[in-house]
């Protein structure tokens, strides 16, 4: 199932989304999408309603340096166990809202095309093989850093926490093998990353067990995978997307702060 | 004012509290208590309910570094910004609640006491002197850190992000001036930090402007100032008691996590 989050004008909801490429429609969803879904029996062309970020997480978890050529390319090593930093949950945007640029404080902000995993149970502690149980589906995710101020500051927590600097969708698909999908984010139609989640030097269950035996996880909680080589700049009126086999395109315009 | 969250078995509420040490009861408010407060009519003794944190944050920033003494005594140059992280929401806990150590992976947990500051109206790009009107009030913090993971980790997420490690209470004082306030930490009653936030090198006002101008702030958020010199280690069985001129004293033991 893919579940989007979308308004209408007369309010938000989750909704199942349907149908092929261009021709997809929505039907709303009572409540949140966890446990057994309800249709309300709305239904809507996906291209007549506002697709927002598909969650709401009470927490971000990003994981560092997760392919191995992308650590290579910032003159990292590869950590031998996952680097875990977060993002507020007020940089979080969905497809099609615009990427603020903080023209003020940094001059140089780089995409970051990342495979997210949603969460769907309240968990602590998860066993390698149990987290299939926890994870509520995946989604795409642009890690949005401003790289002099990473620099800088050491701690990625200001580089990486500006408002917008999370876009997450266009929605959470379910039921996927997450093992080994093609990710690909172009600027302006070209493309910049090409990876495969197969590189991830952490695997997703890895992952879902480190973050979970420091912090319980919650329901729409997120990780970020960690982005595969191919990093670089965006400019101010460039369009970025970051596509993921299997999940569909998350596309930002960059636009300069108000 | 002093704000409390508390729980009585039969709900959650937020309450004033009034009365002397020993003393002291709370009145129940309606809903939450940003905005002007009314009471419902229902009053106990303080010591009949159970404290609980004074806030849910959707977020915690923290300050690095903030004590030029405290950056010292571990070997660190004071920054010329102020150094930030998050702390996640899930290691919020309150007033008498436990410290969770977390023996499997750390052997080193330390106390840091600490002035929070609780944000009240949602803002972004604060300037220095409209600080004032963004904060609701101040509570007594424990940035508790495994410092073993801090050092290794580099990133500060997994160190300081632990389930109980923001302890954060007994409640909010929101009719205090911060810029000059004694704050003591004592471990099993003996004094082990003691410091001034006269002494913050980056003061309150800059702290919020600071991070307003990254990320935007929504009630309840809650900003750690640092913490001064004097921070060591805490075992289980200990209690741990961060006191602040003004506000009260925030106690918690240490426990091994189940």
């Amino acid at each position: 199932m893919r579940i989007a989050r979308f308004s209408t004008g007369e309010g938000v909801s989750f909704g199942v989304v349907e149908g092929g490429p261009g021709e997809e429609f929505v039907s709303a969803i009572s409540g949140h999408p966890f446990g057994q879904v309800q249709f309300t029996g709305e239904r809507h062309p996906l291209s007549q309603v506002k697709l927002l970020a598909p969650m709401l997480p009470s927490k971000v978890v990003a994981i560092g340096r997760n392919y191995a050529e992308h650590a290579r390319e910032l003159g990292n090593d590869v950590p031998d166990e996952p680097l875990i930093f977060m993002k507020p949950s007020t940089s979080v945007i969905g497809h099609g809202e615009s990427i603020a640029y903080p023209t003020t404080l940094s001059h140089r902000v780089d995409f970051e095309g990342e495979l997210a995993v949603v969460i769907g149970r309240l968990c602590r502690e998860v066993p390698v093989e149990r987290v299939k149980d926890v994870v509520f589906g995946y989604t795409c995710a642009n890690d949005v850093t401003a790289r002099d101020l990473q620099k800088r500051d050491v701690q990625f927590t200001r580089a990486k926490g500006f408002d917008t600097f999370c876009p997450l969708g266009p929605w959470i698909r379910t039921d996927l093998d997450p093992g080994d999908l093609a990710l690909t984010t172009t600027v302006n139609g070209e493309v910049r990353q090409s990876g495969r989640t197969s590189q991830l030097v952490h695997d997703i269950p890895a992952l879902v067990a480190y973050v979970s035996a420091v912090m319980t996880l919650i329901p729409g909680d997120v990780i970020l995978t960690g982005t595969p080589a191919g990093v670089g700049p965006i400019e101010i009126g460039d369009e970025v997307s970051v596509g993921i086999e299997g999940i569909g395109t998350l596309t930002n315009k960059v636009v300069a702060r108000d």
